[in-house]
């Protein structure tokens, strides 16, 4: 095994920080209060104070763990703006910009969803306001701290399957199944910017920028959508055209789950399964002439990692890298993508 | 485990015909002796007699075969006419046609190596001579006859992952592995047509087509080349999309060896490992929501299921799948690829 995997939980930018910041949560939806608050309690430098919503049911829900709630117009006023030192934002992807730029205003750091905007206009001034008041602003990949893809990109800049020519992958995420219905915001294109390649697709072109290290020359694409899908992209199949890698990617709201990735080199290649799921075991599958090795069960708690992540980088003063030009980046890929389809 | 799968090396075009066929095996190349020879040798319905070939070397290299041999002249005057009825056709590419109207002249049944020519003007010469003729013309496809991917049709037809929405595979031959190095015509555009998208693409774009039973709206791509590849293309990136599905595929001439396939469908996805390369135990992995098992060591001697099959079908007289309109549609196929590109 390369001895990238050998300690695959390392956090290679933990510097043992002092100190601890205090988190508000703008949008406690599903996501926020099923996902990333219980990840939040396991953080090392971040304590979640304050939650916004604009539902009572919500500010209650979110009240449970022990946050100090107000609605929007309450965010908006600073109600609360002695609680906190940083803001997640985790509303629909059309409203983001505002509450970052409410953010950078009371001079908090910010952390934002993806994808940082429903439009890269909007995207850009929300990079804007953020630099313009001097605040750290990150965008919440999680795959960027995610440790497996951290240590995969060590295991690929290290040649470990040579020069990558190609790479594919699905991520389907079936938005129908559960208690949402086709009642929801993934599904409007307005406050979403898109349907599957905004949503879920987005995962594989970030991911694969990240462990390039680079942009791609060209991106284009296709897009199918029926049914409660017609507003937005149900089904997406794209390529991202890199100087010696070409990716093929499809991402999709319906279907069995999957989320696969799978890396080709000169000399090898690597293939993950569970790939892109929010806090699952994944296991990797690396293949050379030399050798061939399999982790199961890598993988963790990563919106621990995410969180805990950009609360060190505010602590320290640190380089985020996954900022929002990043973010940015991915919505005019977006763009891109949707224009050739 | 599906019904379809619990006799997976069932011959269900079999009906114990009577008889066989002798084979004359025009090119007697590495994977003529190395691979299809030793394989005819297992078959039921066929024994190869003659072999034809411009080199010396292979003449006798064929003869420890047990076959009568000659040279290109000596088949195109009908030298050993009286010892084959049916011819297979293993030349380059570009060289099939006359050896198909040679044979279609002669009366015999043909089996030619895909793809049927290098141009779909000359495919379409070579199905225009069996047909005015009135001999059976056989692409020789692997996948359509190797017994797993028949078993995977009936799953697929029976529903046993809802609709197919979306296909992903690779196919990554390093030619120049081997004694081959970069001398040889497949990395010649004239004599093979086109690069990795004719020699290893065409593996995905057929057996996609014979699995989904239906014909791609569109095809399109991106091609790369380099060094010895420069004639041609050394990868290639290409989407295929159906009436409910899309392919996004790749292939290539060089890096490490891969022949990955994964169909995804509303209710499951089935992933093959090792689906493409000749006589190599397959593995199957299905999952659905009920569901999860994996067939390992599936696959076997295909290219006896293959001549079988031609042999079992010039025998009875039974229409033949992989027929020379199917050859010819791929080659259109191809061309509307590199156009695109």
């Amino acid at each position: 095994m390369h001895e990238a995997f050998t300690d695959v939980h390392r956090r290679d930018w933990d510097t043992d920080a002092e100190g601890e910041i205090r988190l508000a949560v703008v949008g406690c939806g599903g996501f926020a209060r099923g996902v990333v608050l219980p990840s939040i309690e396991a953080c090392a430098y971040l304590t979640a104070t304050v939650g916004v919503s604009g539902s009572a049911s919500n500010r209650e829900a979110s009240a449970d763990y022990g946050l100090a709630t107000t609605d929007y117009d309450g965010y908006a006023d600073g109600e609360l703006v002695d609680r906190y030192d940083a803001v997640y934002v985790a509303t629909p992807n059309r409203l983001h910009l505002p509450h970052v730029e409410t953010a950078a205003t009371q001079g908090k750091a910010v952390i934002s969803e993806k994808p940082l905007d429903a439009t890269s206009d909007r995207a850009e001034q929300a990079v804007t306001a953020c630099e313009s008041a001097g605040v750290p602003l990150m965008t919440a990949y999680r795959m960027q701290t995610d440790p497996l893809f951290r240590r995969l990109r060590e295991f690929l800049d290290d040649g470990g399957i040579g020069t990558v020519t190609r790479l594919a992958g699905d991520f389907t995420f079936p938005v129908l199944a559960g208690s949402r219905g086709p009642d929801q915001w993934r599904l409007d294109r307005e406050l979403a910017g898109g349907g599957a390649l905004v949503d879920v697709g987005v995962y594989l072109l970030n991911t694969t920028r990240f462990l390039l290290g680079e942009e791609p020359d060209s991106v284009s694409g296709h897009t199918r959508t029926s049914g409660p899908f017609s507003d937005v992209d149900e089904h997406v199949d794209f390529r991202a055209v890199f100087d010696d890698a070409v990716g093929n990617f499809s991402a999709s709201f319906s279907g069995h789950p999957t989320a696969e990735y799978t890396i080709y080199g000169t000399d090898g290649t690597v293939r993950i399964d569970d790939a892109f799921q929010p806090n699952r075991d994944r296991r990797l599958v690396v293949e050379t002439a030399d050798a061939q090795y399999e982790l199961d069960g890598a993988g963790g708690d990563e919106l621990r990692e995410e969180f805990d992540y950009f609360a060190h980088a505010v602590l320290t003063g640190r380089a985020i890298e996954p900022d929002g030009a990043d973010g940015l980046a991915d919505v005019r890929l977006i763009e891109q993508v949707y224009e050739s389809a």
